[in-house]
């Protein structure tokens, strides 16, 4: 009888001596997509171990160094889209960024993928609720999972966001397929299809 | 050019008209893994695009009886490791039961598989922490993980249950070696290997 199993084809292996270190307020989306606050170098390691092929970050700072030189050794593409955090008064959640970085988000040739901004709440906590409307998810699973992320920094201006938030222009993009035709749990289901009409990702800022 | 893109090959389709109501406090553990509180028959539509093959059920109650028509239809295996609750005084969650849970939650022949118990909070999370552990967290991020799907209700015995839990026994078991070699992200690296001194897992009851 044969097993599949999953074993490490390099060094790269943790066995029971090191212990790996998640960013805070980390966990996983989607097959393919996580979620964290900030990641700092003690959570490389644990990053490393994601096979990320890209990260969504969705605060206008530059990138630390040591971060971008994570990236750099671990060959993974950085989509920048800058949207502004805590203000006096607060500054609305622009919808066509969000959009934008819908569109890259969907995109499963930048999989697996980590989206983050500063704590993981608000910015990231309203990307990941509009994916899960693409995902025809129910409103009150939506705004669930984003209050548990969100904890007791949950703002109502965020829900009344996602809520409003208009998915029918991502739904027109040939990308978002996985998700428009099959809301969850889609692994078993892979087909190869030409790319027609395909309407490219336009990030603010990409490679850096 | 070709692009990897996930359709639906039956007519189970939500195509933007209607929605799919997630158990409450679902999330995703790992690839193939989730969580939640019970699932009522509203959730049923949500759970059949996850594609399951197992569920773990962790209170000692019997499964109700439409619950038990939706894993006979999806041709869901039932594994029920009953634990109490909420108890006065508390019990004591047993080690050994959990450790037989971890067993059957580690082997990917379950998967995708479906952890729950009533509110996914205390039993569930004792579980998902105890996997963790095998993963090699480091136990603050395994704890924020714990506090983070308990919310106000966490409770700190649980946390010590976490923390003591010894997952010695369970790395000997072969079928958990896809965990002990490569903590997470495991999925570009599959290999397929005979089955050796496989130590079978012994659930206390097993399909229903």
């Amino acid at each position: 009888m044969c097993l599949i199993m999953e074993a490490a084809a390099d060094d790269n292996v943790v066995d029971g001596g090191g212990v790996l270190a998640a960013p805070s307020n980390f966990s996983m989306v989607e097959d393919g997509i996580y979620r964290s606050g900030f990641p700092k170098p003690e959570n490389f390691g644990f990053l490393s171990t994601l096979n990320l092929r890209s990260i969504i970050y969705l605060c206008p700072e530059p990138y630390p160094e040591e971060n971008l030189m994570f990236l750099d050794a671990n060959n993974i593409k950085l989509f920048q889209f800058g949207i502004e955090g805590k203000t006096d008064p607060p500054t609305p959640m622009p919808k066509d960024t969000v959009l934008d970085a819908l569109r890259v988000l969907v995109d499963v040739r930048n999989h697996p993928i980590l989206i983050h901004c500063k704590a993981g709440k608000h910015r990231t906590g309203c990307l990941v609720g509009c994916l899960r409307k693409v995902q025809s998810w129910c409103l009150s699973s939506v705004l669930e999972e984003y209050q548990k992320n969100a904890g007791v920094k949950w703002r109502q201006r965020d829900l009344n966001f996602i809520e409003a938030f208009d998915t029918a222009s991502l739904r027109q993009c040939l990308l978002s397929i996985m998700y428009r035709y099959h809301g969850y749990g889609f692994k078993r289901k892979r087909l190869v299809h030409e790319e027609e009409n395909v309407q490219t990702p336009k990030p603010q800022a990409t490679k850096v």
